[in-house]
């Protein structure tokens, strides 16, 4: 199934994808506890909202190995963790705003992993038992801000820097997806997550080691190799097979 | 005014301190829109919780000129952010779990900030303005993780990792409270917010800078000189004047 969150007029729903409509629900569909309202919209005639609210966005560095090539960087030996904040997300067809000051923003196409159960602890077996399904990321970030900072955080924390969705899509086998990304129509990243040098089971044990997984968390695998500059402008786009395309404009 | 969370039985209460008691509220005590509800407990019969739910909890490394010194650093040109996750916030009174495999676990006492609104690109004149009030907190760091990842993340991101608390105090003059640690009932560190290279108001303006903060969201200032390691049983106490003592053991 796709999962997804919108807005029409003053209300908010969560729906289902069902060909070009949207089927709202009620309930908690983590859990499963949801039912049809019977409602439906068509999509061209709804706001998007990011499909899900994580409490926190967990993202893994240099984990694709060309691209921690084009960086001349080593893969490292465990998964190299940051987070971005709540208020850095953006829904599909939302606008990426160049901050004042900042010299060179870079895309990022990134697979997402949605959570679905509270998590602690959970070995690579269990791993896919506590995922509820996928989306598309991208890991926007103030280049020149990274390497001043070292830290990565605030050059990846701007608000509207991490563009999620269009929407979860579950029951999908996250071993061998392509992820490509689009700018101005132009494909700059073409990657399958088999290149992931730390897999979609290894980073939800990795990180369920270290902090309790919640319903909504999101975990950004990293990004393969093509990262480059936005201008203001600029339309880029994540397209992940079996998932979707996530598209926004750069202001 | 002083304000806490808590837990009796299997009801949460938000209070305010009077004396020995806490009053329990109603409202958002946010926007101020709150009222008594008549019922007080008394301090010892409850358990605290931590006294704010922050979407996000940023924090500020190397900001004290002394802390700085001892890990042979320079105070950077701008604040160097970090986050960690609301997964590894802690109350007063609660257990730090030394995690498995960690070899150095630290503490680091630190004046917390708690946002008591929305704003983004806020002035440093401004910036008092959206602060609701101040509180403790224990930045918990795992050292050589910290070491091994360069990114500060999972190093201080652990579950448990971020103690605050007990009460959030309002109405405080932030620019020279005395912040000190003791481990086991000896000061390990002690310093003012005099001595901070970025002061509360520069702080707040700068993060607002780069993200929109919420009420309940919390800045932790970063810490003075004097961090040192921790070992299971140790109780490690952060306090601040003007806001009360921060107290927890390590397991």
């Amino acid at each position: 199934m796709r999962w997804l969150r919108f807005r029409q007029g003053e209300n908010e729903y969560t729906a289902y994808l069902d060909g070009e409509f949207a089927r709202a629900v009620t309930g908690d569909i983590y859990s499963g506890r949801w039912h049809d309202t019977g409602r439906t919209f068509h999509l061209a005639e709804v706001e998007f909202l990011t499909p899900c609210r994580p409490g926190k966005i967990i993202c893994v560095g240099l984990n694709y190995r060309d691209h921690a090539a084009e960086f001349k960087m080593e893969v490292p030996a465990q998964p190299v963790l940051f987070l971005k904040p709540p208020s850095s997300l953006l829904p599909h067809g939302g606008a990426i705003v160049y901050p004042d000051g900042v010299r060179r923003l870079d895309y990022e196409a990134e697979l997402a992993v949605v959570i679905g159960k509270k998590a602690r602890h959970v070995s690579g077996e269990q791993a896919r038992e506590v995922v509820f399904g996928y989306t598309c990321a991208n890991d926007i970030t103030a280049r020149d801000l990274q390497k001043i900072d070292q830290q990565w955080t605030r050059a990846k924390s701007f608000d509207t820097f991490c563009p999620l969705g269009p929407w979860i899509a579950t029951g999908l086998d996250d071993s061998d997806l392509p992820v490509s990304l689009l700018l101005n129509g132009e494909i700059r990243q073409s990657s399958r997550t088999a290149q992931l040098a730390f897999d979609v089971p290894f980073l939800v044990s990795f990180i369920s080691s270290v902090m309790t997984l919640e319903p909504g968390d999101v975990i950004l695998t990293g990004t393969p190799s093509g990262v480059g500059p936005l201008q203001k402008g600029d339309t880029v786009t994540v397209s992940i097979g079996g998932i979707g395309e996530l598209s926004n404009t750069v202001i």
